[in-house]
C-alpha cells in the first residue's frame, strides 16, 4: 500500500541545527560509530554542511512522482532523503525541483540514485548527496511512500531522524538519541582539539595513550630495537 | 577491416555550435529522453560546456596509434569520440595529444577509458569526458577504425552527430534530428523557465501539473489527512 | 609475525624529492610504463603534487593501530603508504592522524581504503590519495606490520622506494632505479616540450613520427581518398 | 553499546516453514514488491530453497565473533543473518561454524560478505547466500550486536522475521505479515498455474490482459500494420 | 516516439542456425574481433548454445510491458534482446514470460538487466544470458520500442542479426556478413582442429608460428640463455 | 626492458604437490592469514583442487604474445600466472592454449583477466581461475616478461612460489615458507577434525575457547538475562 505520512514526530529544531556544527566523522563517532551511509553517497559540490530532520521518500526506480508528492508537506528545516526500491542510476532530481524545495526552506537532498543540473544546484546553493550526477529522465507513472522507513546508501533512516552531511558523507541520528549525540559530538570535538594541539606539537599517539605495552602484549616485534619498547 | 573514412556528413556548424546553448539535460529531454552517455563518463575538471560534431574513432584496447590517424582529418568543430574496443581503463590522451587536437580546432574529448596530463589539459582548456583518469600508458600497433559508428558509453554514436557536453555528462543528438532537437531544446528551456518562477513562488507541482486526481486515482492514501486531496 | 622494520634504505633524499619536479604520467613512461598505482586511487583534493620515500604499514582491515606505531618511526621526506590485508572502505585516517605526521615531516599519505575529515586534511594542506573518502571509525585491537613490502593499488612497494603522487594518481619508483629514473624523466620531459612545440605549430604525429607507412604495411585503408598516403 | 537480544519473537513455526513453499520471486509479488535483497545475494551452491525466521548479527568488519555467541541463542528453524557495519568481502563462515550452526538446527545462512569452505558446506547441505566466496580469516577482537533490526542486502531485517531463499536470491517477510503474505503467495501461485497453461497454449498477454487499447492510448504506433491494434 | 516495426528483414534461416555450430569465442574470430557481449552478460545455467535472429525490444527502466508487446510477433528462430534505456538490475523476465516465449518458437534471451525463476527456466530448458539473477518485480506503465537499433552489453544490435550465445558469452554477428562469418568460422574451426592435434602432440606456438625472430627483433632477451634464440 | 628468466628455483615438487592435499582456506591460515588473492579470482568451473609452483606471466593488455613464450620453458608441475600490466577482461586464453599447456605438464591457469572456451577447458580437465569469462580476442603485438614477480590478484606472487587453488579461491605460499605451511597445514586439518566433532556434538565455540569471560570484559550485555554470562 502506498502512503504519504503527514504526522510524524520531528527530531527537536534546535538539536537538529545544532548537530550541523560538528562534522559527519565526529557524529559517527559521537554515536558509537553507527549510521553512516555508504561512502558511494558523495555530494554534487564541495564545502556544503547541512543538518536537518529527515522527510522520506521511497520512489519506484526511475520515477520521481513522490517527490513532488512529497514536497507539499515539506517544511522548514527538512533535508529530502530518497530512495528507490531498486538499485538506479537515473536523474530523479534536478534544479527545477531544487527550487521548489527550497521555496520551502529544505535544506538539501540526500539521494541513493543520480541528480542532474548539478551546475545549476551549485549556484543556487541547494546541496545534494548522491551515488552519481546523471541527466537520464525519470517517468511520473508509479506510486511510493513518504515518512516511511527507508534504506538509503545502507542504513535505516525514519522521518524525523536528523541527517547530517558534509564533504565527508552522510550521517544519521536516530530521532530518540540526538540530544544524547549533540552532547557528545560537543565533547568529542572539544577532546580532539586538545589531541590535536599535542598531536601538532610532536607528542605520539603510542605515548598519549600509553599503547606499548599492549602492542607488546600482542606480540608486536621491533627486530632492529635492542631494548624494543621502552626507547 | 579498419578503415578510415573521411567523406562523411556532418552536422550544420551552427546548428551544432547552437546546441551548446542548452545543458546535457534539457537536450536529452528535448529529443525524447534518449541519447545519454552512461554517468560513468565524467568531466575531468568542471565548469566545461561544449558541443560540436563527433569524429569517431574505434581504438583497439591500450592502443592510441588511430588518435594520430583520425587528428589528421580533425576539424573546427569537432569534439573526438573514443571508444576502445574492449574494456580499458589505461590513459589514452593526455597534454600532448589536446596540444595537435586544439591545433587543429577539436572543442574536447569523449573517451570510454582513461585520461592522463589532467592538470595542463585543464589549463590549457581542452575539456575531457572520461572513464577515469589514468596515467597507464598505450601503444601504436594495432589498427582501428576512424569514423565508423562506435558504441561509447552505452550509445551508438555515428561520425557527423552532435556531441554536447557539461558538468551533468555527455548527450549524443543524430544528425538527422539536430535541428528538431536544437527547436525543441529551445521550447523546454522557455517552459522551464516559466516553472522556476512559479515553484520559486511557492506553487506545487501537483498543483500546477493538477496531479491529486491522478495519485487518488492510483491508489495513494493521505492516512493523517479527513479530506485526503483536497488540502 | 608482525613486526616493525625500523633499518631500511630509504633512496636519497635529493633524488626523491627532484622526482617530485615530473608528472606522475613523465615518470611511469620514463621507467619503463610501469610502477603506476590503479586508477582507484585518487586525492582528496586537486592539484597537490608530492614525491618522497615510502614508509608502509600493512593494516588489519578497518583497524588503524600500526599507523600509531608507523607515526613513531617517520621521517621528514616520508610519505605513508597504507594497505589494508583485505578490501575495505572504513575512514582509517582523518585530520588527527594528519597533525601528527605533519609535526613529523611527513608528505602526504597513500592508503587502498578510505580517509575521512577531508575538509580539514585540505585546510592542513596534507595531501591524501585514497580509495574513497569515509568516515567509517577504525578499531585499534589486531597488529600489522611496518615496513614490509605492501600490495598498495595493484602494485608491490618497498619501504624505501619513491612514491610521487599528482592529480594523475600515484606512481612508485623503486629505490635501486630512482637515479636513472630521474635522469630519464629529465629526458623526457625535454623532449616533449620539443614535441608540444611542434604539434601547436599544426604538425602531425603522422608525420613527426614517420607513420604512414607502417600504417599502410598494416593494412589501413583510406577509401576516400585516391592517394592513400601520400596525401 | 553491544547487546544479545534473547526474548523476541519469531513468526510462528508453521508459516515461516510453509512460506518456504514457494519461490522468492513469488514471495516478493505476494508481498507488494519489497524485501527483496539486492541480487548480489547469491547462493554459494544451486539448488538449495530454505525458509525460517531470522536470528540477526550486527558484527564489525572482519570480526566473526558474534556469530559464535549468536550460535548459544539459535533454534531449529532459524536461518542466520549476518551484516557486517562496514563494507567487507572477508570470509566470516566456514564448514566449521556449519557444523556448529546445523547442530542447532539452524538452516542457512544469509551474509552480506563472504563464506569459505564451500565445498564442504555443499557436501554438508548447508545452504549459504553471500555477496562473494573468500577464504580471507577474520578475527575475534570487537563486540557486536545479536537480534537487533540490522540492514543486509539492502534491507532493514528484523529478528523473527521470515527469511525465504532460493536460486533467485533472498527475501524478508515481516512478522506482522507473514500469515497474510502466506495466504497471498497461495493465491499468486495458482493464479500463475492458470497464466502459464494459457501462455502455453499460445495466448498473448496482450490478449488476455487486453492491454491493446491501454497501449494505443499511449500512443505506441506500429507502423508497418494497416489498423494497428485489431489485428 | 515509440514504435513497433514488424516488417524487418531477418538473417537467413538456416544460416543463422548453421552459425549455432560455431562457439562464441570462434564466431567472434572468424569476424574480425568484434560483436561480443561484454562479459558480464552470463548464462544462468551452463551448458546452453544457442543461435537465432534477433528481436530487438528497448524497455524503460524497471518496465517489461514491451514484451509482452513483443511476444506477439515473435516467430520461431528468434532470440529476444531487451536493453533497458537506463541501467537496471530488476528482474524483467521469468518462467510465465519462458513459457509464452517458447509457445513461439523463441530459442532464448538475452537480456542487460535482471531475470528471475531462475530453475523454472533452466527446467523447461528455456537459456537466457543476463547481467544478472533478480527476482525484483517490474510495471508495466511506459512505452518502449520493438525492433529498433538497441545497445546491449556494449554492441548495436539490429533487429534480424543473429546472436549467438554459449557459455563464453553473447555474439552479435550483422545480418549482411552472417553468410561470410558462417563460412570463415567453418575455415577456423578446421584450422583450429589442426593446430590443437599439433599442441596437443608437444609442438609449440613459437615454432608453429615461427615467432622467434619477432620477439628477438622487438628486444626480449633471455639471460639466462647462452644463445638466446636458437635453443 | 622485457625478459625470460629460465633458471630460478622452484619450491620443492613433492612440497608443492603435498600442499594441494589442503584447501586454499586451511594453508592461507596456516601461513598466518596471508597470500589469499582478491576474490573476484574464481574458478570456471567447480570442483578443480590444485597445487603446483608459480611460473609467472607479466602481459601487456589485450597481447597473449608471452604466453606462448611462457610455454617453451613450462615444466610438469607448474601452475602458469598471468598479470596484464593495466586492468583487462579479454580473452587471453582458450582451450588451444589449455591444449599447448597440459601437454608440457601444466596444471592450471590462474589468470588476472579473462578466458573463453571454458567448456571445452572444462571438458580438457584443464582448471582455470580467472578474473572474468570473455570471448573477447587478444594480439601478439608487445613484450612482456616471463618469470619475474608479478601481482596478481592483489598479491604479488614470485616465480617458484607455490599455487594451490580450488572452489575458496586462490593462495600463494612463498618458496621459503612452503615446507613450514605444509607442517601447519596438517596440523590445522587435525586440530579443525577436532573441533568438528565437538561441534556436531553441539558443542559451543563459547564455552570450547572460552570466551565467556573475555565477552563480558569487552561489555556485552545480555539484557534478557538475570545472570547474564554463566547461563
Amino acid at each position: 500500500m502506498n502512503v504519504v505520512i503527514e504526522n510524524y514526530t520531528r527530531t527537536d529544531t534546535k538539536i537538529a541545527s545544532d548537530l550541523g556544527r560538528y562534522g559527519v566523522a565526529t557524529i559517527h563517532e559521537a554515536q558509537g560509530r553507527k549510521g553512516l551511509l555508504a561512502p558511494h553517497m558523495r555530494p554534487i559540490y564541495r564545502g556544503a554542511h547541512i543538518s536537518g530532520t529527515a522527510i522520506t521518500v521511497s520512489v519506484p526506480p526511475c520515477d520521481n512522482w513522490m517527490i513532488h508528492v512529497a514536497a507539499e508537506i515539506c517544511m522548514e528545516g527538512d533535508i529530502m532523503v530518497v530512495a528507490p526500491t531498486s538499485c538506479s542510476d537515473a536523474g530523479y532530481f534536478g534544479d527545477l525541483l531544487g527550487t521548489l524545495l527550497m521555496s520551502r526552506g529544505v535544506r538539501g537532498l540526500v539521494i541513493d540514485a543520480g541528480v542532474r543540473d548539478v551546475v545549476d544546484l551549485e549556484k543556487m546553493g541547494f546541496p545534494v548527496w548522491s551515488k552519481c550526477i546523471s541527466a537520464q529522465g525519470t517517468v511520473k507513472e508509479t506510486l511510493g511512500s513518504v515518512n516511511v522507513p527507508v534504506v538509503c546508501g545502507g542504513q535505516t533512516i525514519h522521518p524525523g531522524d536528523v541527517i547530517v552531511a558534509d564533504d565527508d558523507g552522510v550521517v544519521v541520528v536516530e530521532r530518540q538519541e540526538a540530544a544524547d549525540v549533540l552532547t557528545k559530538s560537543a565533547q568529542r570535538e572539544e577532546k580532539e582539539a586538545g589531541i590535536r594541539k599535542r598531536y601538532a606539537a610532536g607528542e605520539l599517539g603510542l605515548d598519549m595513550n600509553n599503547m606499548r605495552p599492549q602492542l607488546a602484549a600482542k606480540g608486536l616485534k621491533y627486530p632492529d630495537r635492542k631494548e624494543p619498547t621502552s626507547k
